[in-house]
């Protein structure tokens, strides 16, 4: 465990303190024990702070506390988050290869590659180094998994998936099932092929019960960097940019590219073969219908999605609306209408 | 099986008819064999039950029906419930502990607790009296799993989470997996540390596939008595008070406070950080914007979520617009615009 | 593999070109090699088939390629998926019944069944010829499996359901999992009896982590047919009919019956007990109230869900109100309003 000096030049902060107090952990003001490391990042939080038992905490420029050890940086919370990365071990998702794991024979391990138990590894399986899969996970055959990548358990990766370095993916996602495409005809829906494939970049994590569908005839790919919520849905050949990041319960619909650094918040809706510029903002809720080009950068709301200010501009309107109306119909002394 | 004697008092009834007919099961009338349990709520449903071949009816006072045991009670649906408790025989999710389950040494198991096949209890988890937990599921480090509660198959619950007594927990949730939370610095999205934890109260039930956080550095709670349907989405410092009830699919995100007795319909998405008073009532797809406030009983609709009675009277307006338009129009005569 | 004369002959097709050039496989323009059937659908895409390395082309009449083998068609799309089914290996889901697997004594299992390593077949289950069962699944007591079905890993069927011939159902699902019903009283939600079942139709196909409730006192039913995508919830009772497609995360409450052939976009919240007429089709994100009845054939959008062309001229007045409400005001000189 570091101590404060040692915090300080990890995170490139200004020490003002006792530079040998020990940090073993990090927590909430309120829960932390003198050892933890609090960060706040606004003077409405400075009291929580000051009476906290902790004795190391982060903060801004222009704020101070009396009596605490206090490491100068200027964006408290990605500081506290750096630290983390210092300060908290990695929770192994499985450690060793159980004796209950079913390997297949023609799956390539790297020595140091933990599998837990009950997970069954099909034929020609590529793991790499450091890599750890839970218990009760299924990786189908032709499957990738790049170094350091972590599945959680309960994850199922359909056959000739790819899977970047330091992936995380929480309990119950499915990857590479099946797009969801039929072509209608002679009185029933023919399935569509889908052959493709998913591949998923480098430090990646998806939350729990995801599923991305593998491409129909190409792939579906997400950027390295993003980071998805639970039960999230992304339909086949969907292409996503790096650093996008996708609130719960959102779903993204065939053919749709999405840019990088797209921040969409809960329950966006879009729908097929959409274009999300890079930096676009999508407002929890909204829809993106069929084909729509959102540009680089622009926030959008509602349904359908339109420019925040717009929607806002809209919305007011229709909230003076019952009023205006009341006063428009006795100046036109309209007939009474259904 | 119980007489119709012994039902009527167990539901406080008035009976009206033979008290020693047999009743062993319930049923809806159409299915209803002789000797099932019937409800009837209001006169539209009175013809259904006359020709049902059930001889005991629930009905309430003000209906009559011809040659039935009629049991009279105040709130018919209820006591069919109630009745349901005493004739329905609680199907195990497992019995006894499996040879197949894997128990870690430190895992303290009380006698009675069954266990599925392939479950694996990991070290530290202590499961209490008459818990059942399913097959296929997975219980983290130092988790705790109250009196009578049972997993259906395929539950994961992360390591250290705490559920109350008499909790069901249906097949495919996560318990207890990472919030999202990332800061961004350096070009790319920092973790920010998820190491808090879940508490489940008692008598909660929870749907199939549902997701449920973990606290960031606090806890995520859930009260007692709460029902979630399927593929909700709990985010991280959720805190629900007792009796609510969440339809299906519905999101909530990270640090929102929900009073108790409170209604959510389904799809319903409440973005971070709002408060939803006591025995609100969120209609069914209501988006709830950062940080707003809902107040007690009130009923909302939309997104923005507002009172039921201006979203009617909004839409009511929209709905007149189109042809109020058209006459303004003449009498402006206004450019065309676009 | 078949030349391109017997394919021409399965698919009803007008061949131009060599009838004994080999059809290897089946890929889009970009990706495939010469042994590869292509299909073209309009004029746009032609370029991108011109320069394909594939043979073999589906034409709709009208177009042409030079170089090419072409089987002309009407529908180039169906075409192309009815190959597939030639082309295409169907991926077994498991092979044979594996060592591991879990079959209870009861169970009656046809001849050619395969079972995946872990899964459990608990007792009295009837799996007829030709059923793969994925690895990790369970299935309750009493299931009934139809021939040719297949599970893909990690499905949970609940006791009592029924699913029919070639259904395919996706990693995740939930099927038969208890309804979403409660009464309140005494304080407290008592649970209103989830004792139906669950009947699957023929060639019904199910999206990974999709979610399907028993009947409470009847039965919910999926009819033939029917697809299904990712993420979807089917409550208690509902009935739907044959051929219906519903996109991914959408949600259909209790009791509501929907018709053959409706279409359904992602995220689409049906209330309790509404009535879909056949062929209706619900645009994404739609929200169909409580007991609401759409027409056969009609096409709806927004919440609450009206006509199309009444939510486009509804949508539209919207957008012009900003504009019109400034000069209004201007005329009606209204004094200022909050």
């Amino acid at each position: 465990m570091p101590i404060a000096g040692e915090m300080a030049r990890f995170l490139n902060a200004e020490l003002e303190g006792d530079a040998s107090a020990r940090i073993e952990g990090l927590a909430s003001p309120e829960d932390a024990r003198p050892r933890d490391l609090i960060y706040v990042e606004s003077e409405r939080h400075l009291a929580r702070a000051q009476s906290s038992q902790a004795v190391c905490v982060l903060l801004p420029r222009g704020l101070s506390l009396s009596g605490k050890i206090v490491l100068r940086v200027e964006n408290p919370k990605l500081a506290f988050a750096k630290a983390a990365e210092m300060l908290i071990p990695r929770q192994p998702a499985s450690r060793g290869v159980h004796p209950t794991a079913l390997l297949a024979a023609s799956a390539r391990l790297a020595p140091d590659v933990s599998v837990g138990p009950f997970t069954v590894i099909e034929d020609e399986v590529e793991i790499r180094a450091g890599v750890e899969v839970g218990a009760h996970c299924v990786v189908g055959r032709n499957t990738v998994i790049g170094e350091g990548t972590r599945l959680y358990p309960r994850v199922v990766v359909y056959a000739g998936s790819v899977l970047g370095r330091n992936v995380v993916v929480h309990a119950g996602c499915v990857i590479g099932s099946d797009g969801f495409g039929y072509v209608f005809g002679d009185g029933r829906h023919w399935k569509f092929p889908q052959i493709g494939r998913v591949e998923i970049g480098d430090e990646v994590e998806i939350g729990a019960n995801t599923t991305i569908d593998r491409g129909s005839l190409g792939v579906t790919r997400i950027g390295a960097g993003c980071k998805l919520d639970n039960l999230v849905h992304v339909a086949h050949n969907v292409v996503i940019g790096e650093q996008t990041v996708i609130a719960a319960q959102t779903g993204i619909s065939g053919s749709t590219q999405i840019g990088p650094h797209v921040l969409m918040g809960g329950q966006v809706g879009i729908a097929d073969r959409c274009r999300i510029g890079e930096r676009a903002v999508l407002g929890a809720q909204a829809g993106v219908p069929t084909g729509k080009a959102i540009p680089a950068g622009q926030t959008v709301w509602g349904t359908p999605a339109r420019p925040l200010e717009r929607f806002k501009q809209q919305y007011a309107c229709l909230a003076r609306l019952p009023n205006l109306l009341a006063r428009l119909e006795h100046r036109l002394k309209e007939p009474s209408e259904n």
